[in-house]
């Protein structure tokens, strides 16, 4: 069960963008596994990819493509297409030009995604008769399904829109994303794409991605585990009437916010639905030497099974917090400075327990569904939040059935 | 149930050390939770220590008291006195003095060691009650119940001992360690405490001890959490008749040969007896270009959450081997020069998977309780080796229920 998270009620369209979603029979529980999203001539894309050394075939080419003028993504769950070798790499080809016959567009147009088991090749015949199948669906207001075509473990579609005024003109922005597990995205996030009808320059587009993703899809973790086919890709059809936004433009800031609500909105619809989650919890670091500090002590705290398990059990043992943050490699770190609070309840007070906390006010904030762990280092002035989920017997359950 | 390890049987006495284990009553199982060693006025003592910046008030104060001639170790069980502040830092310190008063010592020769609840006060009536009867128990032969004394979410105890001859003398090393969660050692250990009747310069045994605790107890981890608490002792009571050890002796060699197979003994025996652990592993790394590189696809590896439930489901699921490999942040990684092995099973050749890997080969050596992945990176000749345990329903189990 996803915490705070129910199904997408209302995702705008994006002028300019068509897409459809079909059950080609990749999965083998015979739901919809095929995603195709098609867009107009002068609409412009942007897309930030895994860091993972093992990038998979289909990320190989979408990044040789990103600059080809791309019309099209091509979306397949239930094969992640990873660790295939030259096959993989000739299979994510043929079905890019498969599509591309369909859409009289040229290959190298067409920008591929995989998603789920690692290490197995695509079905390749599969692929060929359900490429036809979803291109004859497409139309504006297939979002929602796309948004389920994307799923893997997956409890629920996850979806954010949002529309915005830009100089007296409407601009819309729409994102599905998909992820519950192998969730530690590095300067890219599980699979997530986003369209907008605004009219904007290509670096300017490429600029808000990146910076946003840096502070949404960059900052949750499930598991510590990257995975080799993140990616995340905006397109901006520029079929509204906004005045072009470049880098300079007083309102890219205006859109850029909006982006970053919906890039967050996605990336907290992940840890919601997290493998196995029964918590949403925030880790915020105060008071660091620098980002990345803080962004240190987040991770250490978020990926310690001993905390993951102690928020399942909605136990208040900050000692494991305080381990944690003991272990994160912090040069000369002063433990008389770190305060440790549980939303508003002071556990620790100059490195030792709160004179004034009783067991009582930790358990209340424990028993929520929705937790904020603050540390305050004492000693500088930045920050880092992370959202994260716990670790309970689902998702051992989980990733110890998923082949089976 | 530990993986391969089975009740110590021999422990051989070390001339010049009593010890001890009572049940004062810190532990609510009503299990034996006070150990006291003694050791004679011309033994010397070398210990290592958590590196955790947070350590428990009993560390604080061994670190300080290591270099004053220590007479006798205090260990308690069921409570870690850290995150204890001021107030954890005089209760140990009333704990030494009360020990030294009944050896007629004094406080500043008594080590103290802790393991259990983070952030809880020692109950210090049964400090006080229960040192007087572990003093009055002190024998040659106890190891066995000192062993089971100093044990929290262990099983099994754990012990080994070793017999050698130097220059025709015969010298005896006998240890005992605990842990078997929050275990990820960093330059140091869970609480392990061995001893020798070898006769040994001081700076020659912290040597011996430093070195050896490199490929032992720090390559060893069961979830990346470094205990608070950490410590690793040995102490040389110099009763044999050796011709005493210096760091130019060629019989030096011979003593730390020794004691390393004490060492990796002893650790390898709280990963067989990791918390929940259904499977013992050995992660190699080898052609990486240094050690510390090798170490850190190593623990990469043997912390995802994803691998170790893919053991602990005995699922040959090489793409999370391969997807960890890729995330451990090696620059300039080179995927098409690794090669993959399960046991003697090559899975992956060349970032790919191998063309003769059968699923029936992987799925073999998965069955096994005792597997060894190997992983060639293809880059220089340095090499790490850890040994880890898989992530169970026990694991989460035992961790969110510790402090119910």
């Amino acid at each position: 069960m996803p915490v705070g998270l129910s199904e997408p009620d209302v995702i705008f369209p994006i002028a300019g963008i068509k897409l459809a979603a079909v059950a080609a029979g990749i999965k083998k529980n015979g739901k919809d596994d095929l995603v195709v999203l098609v867009f107009d001539e002068q609409a412009t894309c942007a897309a930030t990819f895994t860091q993972n050394a093992f990038c998979a075939a289909p990320v190989i080419l979408a990044k040789k493509y990103l600059a080809l003028q791309p019309r099209a993504l091509l979306i397949n769950s239930g094969n992640a297409n990873a660790g295939t070798g030259e096959t993989g790499l000739q299979n994510a080809e043929k079905s890019c030009q498969w599509l591309a016959d369909s859409l009289q567009i040229s290959a190298e147009q067409v920008l591929p995604f995989s998603t789920g088991v690692i290490g197995e090749q695509l079905p390749m015949s599969v692929m060929q008769s359900g490429i036809p199948q979803v291109v004859e669906n497409l139309s504006e207001d297939n979002w929602l399904s796309a948004a389920k075509g994307i799923m893997t473990t997956d409890t629920i579609a996850k979806a954010a829109s949002r529309r915005i005024s830009l100089g007296g003109e409407t601009i819309t922005i729409s994102g599905i994303a998909k992820g519950s597990g192998m969730i530690c995205p590095n300067m890219a996030t599980m699979l997530a794409f986003i369209a907008t009808d605004a009219d904007i320059e290509p670096n300017c587009l490429q600029h808000c991605l990146s910076d946003v993703v840096e502070d949404s899809f960059n900052s949750i973790t499930v598991d510590g585990d990257t995975s080799t086919n993140d990616a995340c890709v905006l397109v901006a059809t520029a079929a509204a009437n906004n005045k072009r936004l470049n880098l300079d433009s007083t309102d890219t800031a205006k859109f850029s916010q909006a982006l970053n609500e919906i890039c967050q909105q996605l990336a907290q619809a992940i840890v919601r639905d997290a493998e196995g989650a029964t918590k949403f919890v925030t880790v915020e670091i105060l008071q660091a030497k620098s980002k990345s500090e803080a962004k240190n002590v987040a991770y250490t705290i978020s990926h310690s099974p001993l905390v993951k398990t102690a928020l399942f059990a909605s136990d208040p043992n900050w000692g494991r917090i305080l381990a944690a943050v003991g272990r994160a490699d912090i040069k000369q770190l002063d433990i008389s400075k770190i305060n440790i609070y549980l939303d508003q309840v002071c556990i620790v007070t100059s490195g030792g327990v709160d004179e004034n906390y009783t067991e009582e006010q930790g358990q209340e904030v424990m028993n929520q569904q929705e937790i904020k762990i603050k540390v305050e280092l004492g000693r500088g002035c930045h920050s880092a939040s992370l959202w994260t989920s716990d670790l309970s017997h689902e998702y051992v359950r989980i990733n110890s059935e998923y082949r089976s």
